[in-house]
């Protein structure tokens, strides 16, 4: 799409599936007179409601759809979505002292795409891959799958965190409960996505990263383009 | 100075002079368990705590310092400063229906920078350089000003915005009540920061450029360093 102006972006649509800062802290880089719809459950846009800060993307420019759990809607012409709830955890911001990373609702979630008859999904986030998320991604063609940590305590072991991607709401890619284990069974082509830099598996000559081309998974990369 | 850890950086201070987004997002960025400490006015302090979502800047590794006005503090050992008001606005998220851009308090500061014997300025956002403003700087060795707009109306004519650089709270450089006139008997060296995509000073063969380095003032760039 041409922009329209000289402040313009092609950005049409934003769909948050995360009220932590990495989802929505972009926001405040595309203010102030940027049109758009934002679409998100409730509880996502209540968390835009509380930080006034989130005021400078201007309501009137920027309209606010809050969307229900599993009910279709058009994202952009022929691109349809909906919502379906993963395991996960509130906000880092929005943490108490206990912290439960097992909640079904609607503090995140993963998108399931639909255009030109093909089914995609979009899970940046997933604490655990449950029997229930295996079924919901069951009719994908696609998969762009939480690929963070390549194992759970990686980040405390290279001394850049104290937490285990389980606490941070994110299960592993490697071992038996791992998300390739997990998934291994669907017949999707799968992507990672949401890779932190700890991640083994962003390392072009690392065995990781052979393991998970060998296992039939693609990596993520700026700039990708994939079509159906 | 060497980073200390892996995820590390080599700020140790960070002193915020205005409430607005394009001063206090940035910390988003430094989350979450990078040490170091943070001074503000009161009210630009409580600008944070109003936003939850900077409660992910960890205030167990980030202490938060109120500064009063007019107090001298150590910023780093050698490197002191002191915050004086000037003409300014609340940041653009907190507006209500009307709006003053004369407001002298603790929501827009410049700051006093001393060090090696030398006295530095650093002022990003003036609403009106009164004769408070140039009292203040009158013992400048450099001054480091707010450069958003070439002229007043500039965003306006350009497509880009619906308000006046004094609406945002930026004098402009040019023109009889602009800084380069009201500046031009301090002594000092004279920098521009603060500069918006629009101002034509930023185009190498501009003559705005070269009219203000014909004024005697420097146009800040990424990366510069200035020794004293």
């Amino acid at each position: 799409m041409h922009p329209r102006s000289l402040r313009d972006t092609p950005v049409t649509s934003v769909l948050l599936t995360n009220g932590d800062i990495d989802h929505i802290a972009g926001l405040l880089s595309l203010r102030e007179q940027t049109p758009f719809s934002l679409f998100a459950t409730s509880e996502i846009l209540d968390v835009l409601s509380e930080n006034r800060i989130f005021d400078a993307v201007n309501r009137e420019k920027v309209t606010r759809h809050p969307v229900a759990l599993a009910q279709d809607f058009d994202l952009q012409p022929g691109l349809s979505a909906r919502l379906f709830a993963v395991p996960g955890k509130v906000p880092l911001f929005m943490e108490g002292n206990d912290v439960r990373t097992d909640l079904i609702g609607e503090q995140t979630v993963g998108v399931r795409l639909t255009g030109n008859g093909k089914v995609a999904y979009y899970v940046p986030g997933c604490a655990d891959v449950t029997d229930a998320v295996l079924k919901q991604l069951s009719d994908a063609d696609r998969i762009f799958f939480d690929g963070t940590l390549w194992d759970d305590d990686e980040m405390i072991r290279s001394g850049t965190g104290i937490k285990t991607g389980r606490r941070m709401g994110h299960i592993p890619i490697s071992g038996p409960d791992g998300s390739i284990v997990r998934l291994q069974g669907l017949r999707a082509a799968k992507t990672f996505i949401h890779i932190n830099n700890t991640n083994p598996i962003l390392q072009p000559d690392s065995p990781e990263r052979a393991f998970v081309e060998q296992s039939g998974w693609d990596i993520a990369h700026d700039g990708q383009e994939i079509s159906a």
